[in-house]
């Protein structure tokens, strides 16, 4: 690649001041903006001082609404330079910077696969791309050089780069990140008027199915309308197949059947390191909720040898002791309970 | 109470062994027994040895379907007994109670709002129902001595026992527990024939709002159809709100809208130790991910006297390196960052 000396981020978000403060850490000089002048001067005492030097990369990370406009500004202001944006919608970029003229070659899509549900430049963090997904989608006017620079730049933060056509791009993240959200939202919104009572029995299952319910609803409202194409089939086959168990609901072969299908829809899911789902064991072990005891017990975790591939934690209402379930190799099973059990640990592995 | 000495336990799945086996640990007598003989050898051979002792107490844990059949037959042997089932919908099980003659008195209806993804005898734990909820719903007709038996009884297993009328408790589950599982499976559903390069784009979000997919279909479908009354005004609900969402799919401000509501029900649901939500500070720490630096982490908190509320781990695809939140009261952020940053943790606190 050619060697980045200055980048320009427009936006000064979460993801625009996280890759600021990312290819700060590079010594690689940042100049951060944003509409509003309060945001910018934060993301860049952040990031540190700006540069005057030509700017090499221009990475709008504004909302989507604000692209065309704030590109082509920034086209006029260096012409020649890469451009990358980071929306979660990839067509309508593109669609866009086909209309404004020359730009088409110096720009390429890009998507990261990132995101918290806080916001705002308070909420960045040098790492937030570490190890993630990162989907480039060049349109067949990019040049070369600008998709090879888009590609090593995104590599240099730590991110793996996807190379994916624009529509695919879209097709996948309305089924895999826009349905979800949707359904999660108004999952969450019949709630609104629950009575206290009645949520005092909730338990991990509604707080897992809820949790993306708590993103940030401008943001999300900008990401679904522009994926709308992709989004309302994907919707209207939910619609259908919720009037079908609906219009069945005195058939328990229905009520059956959809269980039955959800699990075989949730085991497409793959598991950690992008493989295909793994079949962890799971071991459930009731410790006392104070300071110390996780210590102790992942502890006595290393000391077995065992590595932890994920784990839960449980809390019941009005009790303060806690059920650890840890998500382990299932040949590691027997060498930990063996090892926990001696040790007094309270253990209760499947029979 | 009237001391327990015998309790027979009709139904050896996951709720009838996990109770046989905490009320064995208690030394008191108990009996397993299940439709399928092998189950029931398996389930008494796990609780310990059965007795001949005048039976106490009966415990219905079959599917809600076998109830009736099965606590006709129990009710001829054990007249004098107390009797009490954990079926997941209340009003079903006491209507058919009331057309057995002189049952009633004798009969409390019960829930432990406890369970695990999987099943059988061989998942049981003697523990499940430590710090749970348990609601039992006496009818007008349920002796007080019966209903002060099932509510010593249900304590004994560690658990907290809440008094609900049974159609308020079905209508309570049917938003809490049943519409969500509905929605994870239907959402979960979609995933089916999805392509493994989309599913490949996926994250935490997707995984959090389909995890309980993978229930159990028999008995799940047997769950939503007794309490279908209560789930079908829910479900209609829903429907409507998504065909609003279809309709005015071209609108921002409908998306937003969708989101912000559903912000708003997610911040209904109770947190830790059965009180509101607590405001946690969520402090983000990259790990590698290998065997010892849990452990190792933990002890750091312990070390520095905070204690850890919750916590999540992500992984990134292809990449062998965690990022863990710790999730801790706020006023311990600033002392835990300089604790960690001072032994060279990669922490990364909000700014």
């Amino acid at each position: 690649m050619s060697v980045i000396s200055h980048v320009r981020v427009i936006g000064s978000g979460l993801i625009g001041t996280s890759i600021g403060l990312a290819v700060s850490a590079q010594k690689i000089s940042v100049t951060m903006l944003d509409s509003d002048p309060q945001r910018a001067i934060l993301a860049q005492a952040l990031v540190g001082q700006g540069s005057t030097k030509k700017v090499d990369l221009v990475i709008i990370a504004t909302p989507s609404s604000a692209l065309k406009e704030v590109i082509e500004g920034e086209y006029a202001l260096n012409p020649s330079a890469a451009f990358i944006d980071i929306a979660s919608v990839k067509t309508k970029p593109q669609r866009e910077i086909a209309t404004i003229a020359g730009l088409a070659s110096r720009f390429c899509g890009t998507h990261p696969l990132a995101g918290r549900e806080v916001g705002g430049p308070e909420s960045a963090r040098a790492d937030l791309f570490q190890g993630r997904s990162w989907v480039i989608s060049p349109s067949a006017a990019t040049s070369r050089e600008v998709t090879a620079l888009a590609t090593s730049f995104i590599q240099s933060l730590g991110a793996t780069v996807i190379v994916m056509d624009p529509d695919k791009h879209d097709s996948y993240v309305a089924l895999i990140s826009h349905l979800p959200q949707i359904s999660a939202s108004l999952l969450a919104s019949q709630l609104v008027s629950a009575p206290s009572e009645a949520m005092a029995l909730s338990g991990q299952g509604l707080k897992d199915s809820t949790r993306i319910a708590g993103s940030d609803p401008i943001l999300w409202g900008e990401i679904l309308s522009d994926n709308k194409e992709h989004i309302l089939p994907l919707l209207e086959k939910l619609h259908q197949d919720l009037g079908e168990v609906i219009a069945k609901i005195d058939d328990l072969h229905t009520l059956e059947k959809l269980i039955r299908v959800g699990q075989v829809g949730r085991n497409t899911i793959p598991g950690k390191h992008g493989g295909l789902a793994r079949n962890y064991a799971f071991l459930p072990i009731v410790i006392e909720d104070k300071a110390g005891q996780l210590a102790a017990l992942f502890q006595e975790c290393a000391d077995a040898g065992v590595n932890i591939e994920d784990l839960s934690i449980e809390h019941s209402p009005g009790q303060f002791s806690g059920l650890i379930t840890l998500a382990i190799a299932p040949y590691d099973v027997e060498k930990l309970t063996k090892h926990l059990l001696e040790r007094q640990w309270n253990v209760h592995p499947a029979r």
